[in-house]
């Protein structure tokens, strides 16, 4: 036993079923680890100041790009640096973690229906 | 295709055999993305300044601490906050993600034999 949490992927993974709605699992460093489901096509939108790291744990995921796109499968990640316009489009349930600074909005400087302001922590 | 680089974890994998000596695979908002293979145990060590994520991809790792101990499997993961002192301890071939701001020393604030001052990009 240890003060420490244990973070068990799968099992956080368990806890919901929302597609676009990532949850934070861990902080640190200023930086959050959020778990997301994602089903068919998001938005295009950008991040001024936040470099974005997407590892895909299950599926398959294409992360559009204005000037071309990048297919990932599991085991397989992508850094889509400020400022890059992109649209992650999911083919089938796919399950990612990503890495960013804290505060960061999943829709970016765009606003609309599926912004989320403040992401639950599970 | 993308003017953006596709990081496949297995690949990077293959690239190293060497035990302890985490590579840099991904680089974004000051933090790094280290893989490391592990065997054996490592030597007791804290970061003065930063939290510590591993995400164990494979293998068992035990991380100890002094009030306790985590063991993780494939999936796992645990953020050791900075000034706490650990060692990690593989059973066999261990596999890890580290996710850490860049600089991170490998010992901590130990200085010795296994020390990496600057680990290699791969």
């Amino acid at each position: 036993m240890s003060p420490l949490e244990k973070i068990d992927l799968a099992e956080k993974l368990a806890r919901f079923d929302e597609r676009w709605s990532p949850r934070i699992v861990a902080e640190l460093n200023g930086q959050d680890v959020k778990l997301a489901k994602l089903e068919g096509s998001f938005v295009w939108h950008s991040h001024v100041d936040e470099d974005e790291l997407f590892l895909v744990l299950q599926g398959k995921l294409t992360i559009e790009l204005r000037d071309g796109r990048v297919e990932l499968g599991a085991g397989q990640m992508l850094v889509v640096p400020r400022g890059v316009e992109h649209r992650p489009v999911a083919e089938g349930e796919v399950h990612v973690l990503l890495f960013e600074p804290a505060g960061t909005v999943n829709t970016g400087s765009v606003r609309n229906e599926r912004t989320i302001d403040d992401p639950q922590r599970i």
